[in-house]
């Protein structure tokens, strides 16, 4: 087994001392900034308090809200001349949540960058085409730096332009990609149109992150593609890409626990849940020095995978998203996660790559109602066989969700086409939803 | 005098002979390339025979074409596998031209940006927004990599949403910007829709460059925002921005010549012109080692400024950009560059910030018709007052290009708005133009 960096190769025991050494120091640091000194007062907290692992649980949390409050630079435990990067989600939502970086964040950062690539299975010698919008999205320059730190060929393509970017990964003869499943979808189409089969180029290994996807999804690519795809997740509160990291293995994304302190609580107590079980991912950043992050609550839904990873690293697993907290539609008084109906539907050989899960209300009562992309091939004229094919659709949902969706069968492309992030769900029924 | 780089107080002497090692070292390792070799073998051209800065004259020239013609790579000198960036044209009009980095070019690149930004007044204290688009683009990345190095607070705004762009602007305190002209000019706009004065805002510095525009937009701007402008020159085929700078005399763009050898020819001849003379850029990488270009002709039609300038540095300056060789337009037999009508029209005070030159053709005869944009306070009812405007604009345009353009004064806002390169001119006259 080769690694990038002798972190990866760190025992339990040498992990949670260097854990429990960078938490202690990066509470030290957070206390400097005007928002945790007030948060751990307000909190009755005291950093100096933490002298093992365990003590954790006594930190306060921080949430988007508090990320919200301390605009534009109360997380600041550092002069802000010493930054010298910031990224800010769009604030569409309301306020928009900042993060800064010293160049010490930014090297730290691009290093667990190209930790992730290389455990994916790139080299130096790779031709690497970033698909990520650039900007304040930290999906376009967390991937590139990671891809030039990494010494590939980085063509800086950003995203859309479906024509241009199939241009290039051909004339470039580009190995590996940045893609988020979506638009690799959605690409494979326009492939399909221009009569290239996208197996003929000379791509290896698709990194594939930002929005959450299934199994099925990923294994649908890997064949159009004939690739690997391996899972990428981030989030910009903890720099980025980057976090944590599928190996060869395809089986749970590593964290790296030398860089975050992770944590899987119930969102509604904010008590751990046991290992293995389901609940919501908190981050520490573990060596951030310009602008901390303590106990984060991520909203994004998952697991601890528990058993030993064959590919020898000992950073823990977490398992492939199951979606953010505040994803979780209320249907008929059952949870339901979207992507629990992808998983579904992209087992099913008759459906294409694109659905759409539409909430309604009919006087009372919720309904929810699927549209779903049916292959060329199976979009027959025959009225029965469509029927019967309805009719199948809906009972794996039903057998899946423990409520019967109304179940819509459409032609290929008609659903609305984006080429960033899709919309996978439209909840109609008001505000009093 | 405070200078970021050594490099910057170097003597005529000193620099010549660092041009000529340099240049010797290009070559040679221009010569590693499978075009190159073919090509100055082709010209019977011996790399070695370069024993004085004399002879660069013997150097045959690199064009856009020879660019295409070694789509993608036969123009590296060095193997694929040590490139860490590419960056290409869009190839809207043929072949896209690739140019490729080592990390060391990166480097080098980074560090002559930094220079430029430092000698415009930017310190690591700045916080520093990039209105540029990102990717592909040499603008936004290359400018970003520049205002890291340099240390400032560097916030990757990229092009478009200006909602947003203003929004950074006054939230973060930004007191350096880098925005195209015409983009400048409609942010302008949009300051004024919102109600806010951009003199109210932190901002102190502009770079200004990837469009030509003339002085008088540049006090205009000065003006709008309360800032100083610097002018900014560089192109793809030389790495991008951070090629030529102003320094804080604004008069005249320093080329960084320990690491560009700079000429300007005759673009009919070919042959050097007489110093201050108008003629064509023609450039030489000095010292990039992946891909090194000999003598390209830029198009672009400047003139050497041969007065010492008091800023110290004796790298020596060319005026701002009078257009691209390819932009001039043949208007009954006169030459006519664009920014001469933009140097008039931006000199009036009736004049608003946008215009638009259309060519048209009235049987044999072309004509030229300028729609100006007048701003509304002197749009008024009385339509002699208008007539009188006309003709005065009219009378002054034909004084400067020695043909009498149709002037059509428009209301604010009536011409087609654009956030990227503005379309200036307008050819409706068909393929026998």
């Amino acid at each position: 087994m080769v690694y990038y960096d002798a972190a990866e190769t760190l025992s339990r025991v040498e992990i949670e001392r260097l854990q429990l050494e960078r938490l202690r120091a990066s509470l030290k640091q957070a206390a400097k900034s005007p928002f945790y000194a007030k948060h751990f007062a307000a909190c009755d907290f005291d950093p100096a308090s933490v002298a093992t692992l365990a003590d954790v649980r006594r930190i306060p949390f921080t949430t988007k809200q508090h990320l919200r409050d301390s605009y534009p630079d109360a997380m600041l435990a550092m002069p802000l001349s010493e930054m010298v990067r910031m990224h800010a989600s769009s604030g569409t939502t309301g306020t928009p949540t900042v993060i800064y970086h010293t160049q010490n964040d930014l090297d730290w950062w691009a290093s667990l960058m190209a930790r992730c690539m290389y455990m994916a299975g790139l080299r130096r010698t790779d031709v690497f085409q970033n698909m990520s919008g650039y900007g304040l999205f930290t999906g376009g320059l967390g991937i590139h730096y990671g891809a030039e730190r990494l010494g590939c060929l980085t063509i800086p393509a950003g995203a859309g332009n479906s024509h241009r970017q199939i241009k290039l990964l051909t004339d470039f003869k580009v190995t590996g990609i940045h893609i988020i499943p979506s638009y690799a979808l959605y690409l494979s189409a326009v492939f399909a149109e221009l009569g290239i089969d996208p197996k003929s180029l000379s791509l290896r290994i698709a990194l594939v992150g930002a929005e959450p996807y299934t199994e099925e999804t990923r294994r649908r690519l890997e064949e159009i593609y004939g690739i690997k795809a391996y899972n990428s997740y981030g989030l910009s509160e903890m720099n980025g890409p980057g976090v944590a990291f599928e190996c060869q293995e395809q089986h749970g994304m590593h964290v790296w626990e030398d860089a975050y302190l992770a944590e899987i609580v119930d969102p509604a107590t904010g008590e751990p849940v046991p290992d293995g079980e389901l609940g919501e991912l908190v981050m520490t950043t573990l060596g951030r020095e310009g602008m901390p992050v303590v106990r984060y609550r991520t909203r994004d839904m998952t697991r601890f995978l528990t058993e030993p990873c064959p590919c020898g690293r000992v950073h823990r697993r977490i398992d492939r998203l199951h979606g953010r907290c505040d994803d979780m539609l209320i249907v008929k008084g059952v949870n339901i996660f979207p992507m629990q109906i992808e998983r579904v539907l992209m087992a099913m050989p008759e459906v294409g790559q694109d659905y759409l899960i539409v909430l309604e209300r009919d006087g009372y009562i919720d309904n929810i109602r699927v549209k779903v992309e049916i292959r060329d091939e199976y979009f027959v004229e025959d009225m029965r066989q469509l029927g019967a094919l309805q009719k199948r659709i809906a009972a794996r949902l039903r057998d899946e969700l423990l409520v019967t969706p109304k179940v819509e069968l459409v032609e290929r492309n008609s659903l609305p086409k984006t080429e960033g992030k899709a919309t996978r769900v439209l909840d109609m029924r008001g505000n009093g939803a």
